[in-house]
């Protein structure tokens, strides 16, 4: 499995990915997920990829190409991210179906973002049936792969006017609660937070397993929750979070203890 | 889907359930899915489901048919968790096989738990095919349904020695997280608090989605979450944690920030 994440908020963009490739636990491998194309002052495109790897590789080889031969369609010269997003899509169904038909083992999603000059910053996933979705302020954050452990943090703390860096701890945080919980998601884990308008990656960083500022963070994390949770206000048995209003809910019947007749 | 689980600490039990019932996004309904049976001072067990509704009702229906008819094996006379644990997976595997000749659709997923005098508390986890594991110190939290949003609040909270207190407030914390993020999940929010050795239940709550502690519990959460992002300290874009580390990490080649080429 896999988790990618990427988040866009008015200071810019942030994507964040483990490199961990498995087919089943007794085959496991280090691949990044994470791929860069930009032309510096005119536009960067960030690409990270969950799925079937051969899928994957051979979709990020054929962008490759694409940009290498200066083929009429490629990441550096379509006019807008709409249409990168497409191609990608195009390229994603098309790489399914070559060596395999296709079908649901085969399949590949993509985050796809960054900035064309003259454009604000985008983010996009793409579905394995090569269509695609984009943020909103509403939903200002998308992932692919194993999303489900990361996705409390984001819900709670990513808004349009959260900081690029706030943003960028909150996808470190996504990503080690992921990590933590499920094997299959793991390290060297990879960030990229984008300033908007910079059309430079210039932040980009890449924590190995070991990492000190990765461990400091996952302990320091681990301990603010402990914390959180000791200091949520606890007093006679979720009744009376505050004494001070024992009173007022004893006398609303939703808050009354309701114990079902023992059988 | 559902979301239930159960905690197994030096203090005692909690568990927790949501009470959303769903058959697509149009067809919604508000069921419990907590049932309690015991005996003061000899027995208490607690059962929660998960799964197709129609099968985890007639296990519950057998369950309490048993007990009118003071059936030769019920959850009120066998003599162990263990033996309880194992009964309720037969009565899951029989009812799922009864009118439907059993497959995915009908499955169902139970956690029982509870204490018999002159044994230790115990919590189970029933598979749909009737076969069961208990928890350990080292996994001593048990869940079924939609489990992956509230694992990681338990995966760092929850140890032998956390008090009853602080397990019921993760249990509510894991919930919570659980209802933000997935909308199969839903209240209201069942919670038992059960003390270990007590031999009666006298702690359980039921929150309605408007209850004033629950939202409460909520909001207080979402800012602890924010105040905790935000105390992250966060320089110079991830390299120094502490100002005075930066000459110690930029001599670690795993903390250099590894750009690759721009195609």
């Amino acid at each position: 499995m896999t988790y990618c994440l990427a988040i866009n908020v008015n200071e810019g963009l942030v994507f964040c990915s483990d490199s961990r490739s498995s087919a089943g636990v007794d085959q496991i491998s280090t691949y990044s997920k994470m791929f860069t194309f930009g032309t510096p002052g005119e536009r960067q495109i960030v690409i990270c990829n969950a799925g079937n790897l051969a899928t994957t590789q051979t979709v990020i080889k054929a962008i490759e190409k694409d940009i290498r031969d200066a083929a009429k369609r490629n990441v550096l010269n379509l006019p807008s991210m709409d249409e990168i997003a497409n191609y990608v899509g195009e390229l994603n169904v098309a790489r399914q179906a070559e060596n395999t038909g296709g079908g649901p083992m085969y399949e590949a999603s993509f985050l796809v973002g960054g900035q064309i000059v003259g454009h604000p910053p985008a983010i996009y996933m793409i579905y394995p049936q090569g269509n695609y979705i984009t943020s909103s302020p509403d939903t200002p954050f998308l992932q692919i792969g194993e999303t489900k452990y990361g996705k409390p943090i984001l819900d709670r703390s990513i808004r349009p006017e959260t900081s690029l860096q706030t943003a960028t701890v909150c996808a470190l945080l996504s990503m080690d609660s992921t990590i933590r919980s499920n094997l299959t998601v793991g390290p060297p884990v990879e960030v990229l937070a984008y300033s908007a308008n910079s059309l430079n990656v210039d932040r980009r960083f890449r924590y190995e397993a070991d990492d000190r500022d990765l461990r400091r963070l996952h302990s320091l994390w681990e301990q603010k929750l402990r914390d959180a949770v000791h200091s949520v206000p606890f007093n006679n048995w979720l009744f009376n979070w505050e004494p001070e209003m024992s009173q007022e809910q004893s006398s609303n019947p939703a808050n009354q203890n309701q114990v079902p007749p023992t059988v």
